[in-house]
Order: C-alpha cells, then sequence, then structure tokens
C-alpha cells in the first residue's frame, strides 16, 4: 500500500514534554512522520519528549518548532481543528474518518493539509479554531470524554493509515485548480479587512474582532483556489476603483 | 444512540499497574465498561493503576480477576485474540472495524464477546491464541509496529463506539444559522455584478459570461447563511464608498 504525504500534525502550545514523546510514537505507528510545534511551553529540544517517543526519535528530530499557528499553517492548503466543545462557529464538522479521507483526496493532487491538536487543558482558542477549514470531533462517551493528545493523534493516525476504502467524500474535482495557500488567505484578509476598517464597514472597533473571524470563516470554508484568491483581490480593487470613478462622475450608470 | 453491551476487555497476566489504568481510561473513553485482568503480575487492587485511569475508576473497581484465561472466557460467547505477529493458526484474521461490527452483531442477539490483550512484552502464547474465535491485527506502519497495550485497546474501543454512529461529515452545525435561499443569492450575485460591469472588472464584455459563472461557483460553494450574505452585500457597497471617499480626500489612511 502506498500512502500520499501524510498531513502535519501541529501541537499547539504544548505543556509537557511527555505528552510531545507520546504524540510523537502515536504518529509514527500510522505513518506520520510530520511534526509541528506552536510555542512549546518548555522549549525546544526537550529531553522529557524522548522516553515516551518510544523510539520514535526521527520525528522529534525532524520536528519543527514555530511561534505561531498563523506561521505554521502558512504553506498548508487544508487544515484541521481538533475540538471537543462546539463552537459557534460556521465550519464543517468531521469524523476522524471523514478528515483523513479528505487529507488523502487533497495529497493525491498535492496539497498538504494539517491537523491542530491545542493545549492538554484548555485545547485551541477560538481564534485557532477559526483558521481551520474544518472541525474534527471525535464520537466519544459523553459520559467520560476527556482525550489527552497523544489518544486523539493516535486516533487520527489510525484512520489515516486504515481508511484502506477510499469513499468519496464531496471533493473538488482535480480540474478546479490548485487550492490557495493559508498565506494566500491571510493576504487576502488583511486587504480586504484594512479597507473595511477604513471605510468604517467594521465598527463599532469593540465588534471588530468577532465580525473579522466571522468573515474569515465564511471565505475560509470555500477553499478558495489560488486563482480566485487573485479574482477576490481584484474584485476589492474594482468596487473601491468605482466608487471613485463615480464620484468624478466617470461612470455612465446602465 | 443506544449502544449494545459491549465486549469484555481481557488483559492477559499484565505486568503494570500503570497500563491497567491506562487500560481503564481508554476502555471508559469509548463505553467499554467491562474489565477482565487474568493472573495481573503485581495483584490486585493495584495502587500504580488509578493516577493513569485518569477518574475512569469504575472500570477499576468493577474488574473481575482470573486465574486463567479459561476461566476469564467461560461466559462468554465469541472471543477475539489481539496479535501483532502473524500466528500458523487456521482461524479468521479481522481488523479492528470488522471485529467490532461481529460484536455489536452478536451483542443485539444477546451473546457477549471478548478481546484478549497480552503481555506488554511478549503478547499471548499460542495456546492464549487459539482458544479465541478470531484473532483481530491493527494496520500499523510495518517500520514501526509496536502498538502499547493501552493504544491497542484504545483502538478497539473507537471502532466499538464510532462503528455504531452516524458521523459528522462534513455538514454544518445547526448554530451556522439559517442556509440563505437561492433567491438571495441571486440578488447578491446580480449585485455584486452590476457594480463589477460598472467598474470594467468584467471586461471584455466576450469573457464576460465565463467570469460570472465562475464568481457565482465560488460563492454557491461556500453555502452563505441568510446573514453572511447581507453581510456581503454590505461589503460591496462599502468598498464602493471607501473608493468615494478617498477621491474625496475624506479618509486619513492609517
Amino acid at each position: 500500500m502506498h500512502l500520499p504525504d501524510p498531513p502535519a500534525v501541529i501541537l499547539v502550545n504544548p505543556q509537557l514534554g511527555e505528552n510531545i514523546g507520546t504524540c510523537a510514537r502515536a504518529m509514527l505507528n500510522f505513518g506520520l512522520t510530520e511534526m509541528r510545534i506552536v510555542d512549546p511551553r518548555d522549549g525546544w529540544p526537550n529531553e522529557a519528549a524522548i522516553g515516551p517517543a518510544s523510539g520514535a526519535t526521527s520525528v522529534l528530530e525532524n520536528a519543527k518548532i514555530f511561534d505561531t499557528v498563523e506561521d505554521a499553517t502558512a504553506d498548508l492548503s487544508f487544515v484541521l481543528a481538533t475540538t471537543a466543545r462546539s463552537r459557534d462557529l460556521a465550519k464543517p464538522v468531521l469524523s476522524p474518518a471523514f478528515a483523513t479521507a479528505k487529507c488523502r483526496e487533497l495529497a493525491k493532487q498535492g496539497a498538504q493539509s494539517g491537523i491542530m491538536f491545542g493545549r492538554e487543558r484548555s485545547g485551541l482558542t477560538n481564534d485557532e479554531v477559526s483558521r481551520a477549514d474544518a472541525i474534527v470531533t471525535y464520537p466519544v462517551n459523553p459520559e467520560f470524554s476527556s482525550l489527552n493528545i497523544a489518544q486523539a493523534v493516535l486516533v487520527f493516525g489510525y484512520e489515516w493509515f486504515a481508511g484502506a476504502q477510499e469513499l468519496p467524500s464531496g471533493g473538488m474535482p482535480e480540474s478546479a485548480g490548485e487550492l490557495a495557500k493559508k498565506e494566500d488567505l491571510v493576504m487576502l484578509f488583511e486587504h480586504l479587512e484594512s479597507e473595511l476598517i477604513a471605510s468604517g464597514f467594521l465598527n463599532p472597533p469593540a465588534k471588530r474582532e468577532g465580525m473579522i473571524r466571522n468573515l474569515r470563516t465564511m471565505f475560509t470554508r470555500s477553499e478558495l483556489r489560488v486563482n480566485e484568491v487573485q479574482t477576490f483581490r481584484g474584485i476589492i480593487k474594482s468596487l473601491v476603483r468605482l466608487g471613485a470613478l463615480r464620484e468624478k462622475g466617470e461612470i455612465d450608470e446602465v
């Protein structure tokens, strides 16, 4: 069986080195080789990770460290967020099985995915979740639902590896074009948001953060292609120019 | 969702109390409540199991202790053996998914199943495996294949619990709000397109039809909610107004 390149496992602000180690082990058991760590509390490298990795040291040695979630996801095309609590975010919710099917499908098109796992106690923040394309929730006993990070990584890895039957899961045809990278989306967002702030649309400022999050959620959901991001940026410029032209009386309205 | 009575998890001659504890936790996460322990090396009860169980103490308290595998499986109708090595035994080999499906099917008929997990280092003996009706093997990375007991229990439990459910497959949460009607989308499209025509963005006219189709495809894909359609229309107006304000010199750019 040949598996496509695996999704990156992104540990956001993990506290204990032991947990990073057990995650590395769980990853390698199921062929997940790329670990990314955002702002590990105890720094990096961390001796405490080595024993619990039980020999999965290649994963630890190749781990990449980032300051922010934005940096850690910049070159990815599809990002998942694991969360236990339900969130009031308009994002698709996937089971581990469907999420990994999606990752496999994208990987075959050459688009890399990643999955974020949050802090041991508090998980991911709303802001972090809002950066993801979709949420992964695990079916667990509602009366005893706390999975630790390594358990969550293990189940995701198991589904990645074991999902032998490739069922169509609503993916986009290849002809749709290359999926935009997160850094291009961030540039689009920043362009749109700065113009909307200038125009007064994102007032009052106290509500701005929530409004921006909703906007980003809406755009993220549509899995924009590279060319579509360009189109959107063109639309923004064009609408602003239209206002100027009208003001100058240079538009004949039809 | 109502799950039938779960299969018994049978730990055969486990060495470390810690592992019994992490197994209890993994079991309860996925609704496996019946632990059976055959000849635990350090006796029973074992204090060392309590911390790692992370609150799954009910599983530990209800655990039943047996001297032999024969005793531990006497009242069961269907017994599985987990094994990493291949064995020269004429027994069916099942994936965790098929094994749990079989257990569910039998449970609905009132027949209880059980699954045996072997010693930390050496697994189950050939004699123990030969007592089982079927073998369960886990799909794992052949280059890093050692699952610990709790990981093996976790994956089995996950399949037991998840296989019984209809799993989320990318639908939007209800809290996302009401899906916009097509007529509202058409009004949004017409608004945007008339402004883009006025601005010259949709030139040359010969290409206009294709460009409009692509735009509509992009928006349609994101399953916009009623409030999001309103937001987009506000954005269009706001960007055009921004152009006018700039032209009049009424914007202090930041």
